[in-house]
């Protein structure tokens, strides 16, 4: 699965302003990044009228709408939607996923912090704290950043998540949680699927192999 | 896969509100029911100064936001996705996809038609046409509806589209592409995945396994 970094921190603190300058300058460096933005109270993303409101409007659980630049989809849920399933169902092309909020999740945290809210950041290493972001004081055991060197928080990243990754990579998803495989497994299982797959007329061999099966009841 | 059922006709035919008669009656009948629009012309789904914006200005290839009801992304792309990725992606809970145009696929239609337009159906029998909808007299060898008839187009496509459908399905894809599997491969190759998986600590026979690999460069 790619690396997953959340940003935490309270709101208004500088989470989005912070990830402007974070964005690009992994993506300079030639990853394509995913954002996820965390929202507790619901949110407006499609506009009352289009044809698209109303297909959900009538009834439909996942609407979509497609063009030659982009594809967007609105899914109702029942429930929270957790980051592994999240980064399994639409993350399928990035090499790193920048979560904003999500501090009760288990990944690595990087904390905007300011002097006025608090006397120390909310998160700590016992929280996989990798770095705080604060242009003021902070006790901390973390690496701290100021909000201007989103290029060394780059380098932090990169370094310590994103370098000598392996490239052959596994997921598999029951009901949309995720199986968890140990390396041994999940080697042999990549290769018995390759090993069906490729003997079969029409077989390429791809960077990537998406398999979705729907097993009948018994 | 799941049925997939394009509604095609000139922009202001009513397909939108033919739609919106369709979708409920599906519902109802216990399917789950997921759209798409084709818009050959670009959309705006996003706001202006929104985080998600925010995060796809600066260079995030997919941006998604969560909440405990919802989830939406938006994912940049080199060109059009087709129907089959669409369906792969993204409607992995749905029972049924209608599409609003793609009148070049191969798959079934419902044309929305109105004889200010022209002497017939932009599709025929030849393109996979279905029915037609249409409150005007019209030449056609298949099944004409009117527009308040979406009941007797829900019982035509429950017929011929949705009843008796193998349950075991079984979608692959290399890099996006789907890749056909015939009936003997797909349930053997099933069945080779559920019993290396099953085999494993902390299985427990799901309705949907989705696996993603990616492909180490040799």
């Amino acid at each position: 699965m790619i690396p997953i970094i959340c940003v935490v921190g309270p709101s208004n603190s500088g989470k989005t302003t912070f990830l402007e300058k974070l964005i690009p300058e992994l993506s300079r460096r030639g990853y394509r990044v995913g954002t996820v933005k965390h929202d507790v109270h619901g949110f407006e993303m499609d506009k009352e009228g289009k044809d698209t409101w109303k297909h959900r409007k009538a009834g439909a659980q996942t609407v979509a709408i497609s063009s030659p630049s982009m594809v967007a989809s609105i899914r109702s849920t029942d429930g929270e939607m957790d980051l592994d399933e999240l980064v399994g169902r639409y993350f399928w092309r990035e090499d790193i996923l920048i979560a904003e909020g999500y501090k009760r999740s288990h990944y690595p945290k990087i904390e905007i912090y300011r002097s006025v809210v608090g006397p120390e950041p909310l998160c700590g290493p016992q929280d996989n704290l990798a770095a705080v972001i604060s242009d003021d004081e902070v006790r901390t055991e973390v690496p701290r950043f100021g909000f201007d060197q989103a290029e060394k928080v780059a380098d932090l990243i990169e370094e310590r998540y994103l370098k000598g990754r392996k490239k052959h990579r596994a997921m598999v998803q029951l009901d949309g949680k995720r199986f968890p495989l140990n390396e041994f497994v999940r080697d042999f299982f990549t290769a018995s699927v390759v090993g069906m797959l490729s003997s079969l007329r029409g077989w390429e061999k791809p960077r990537k192999i998406d398999i979705h099966l729907i097993l009948e009841d018994d």
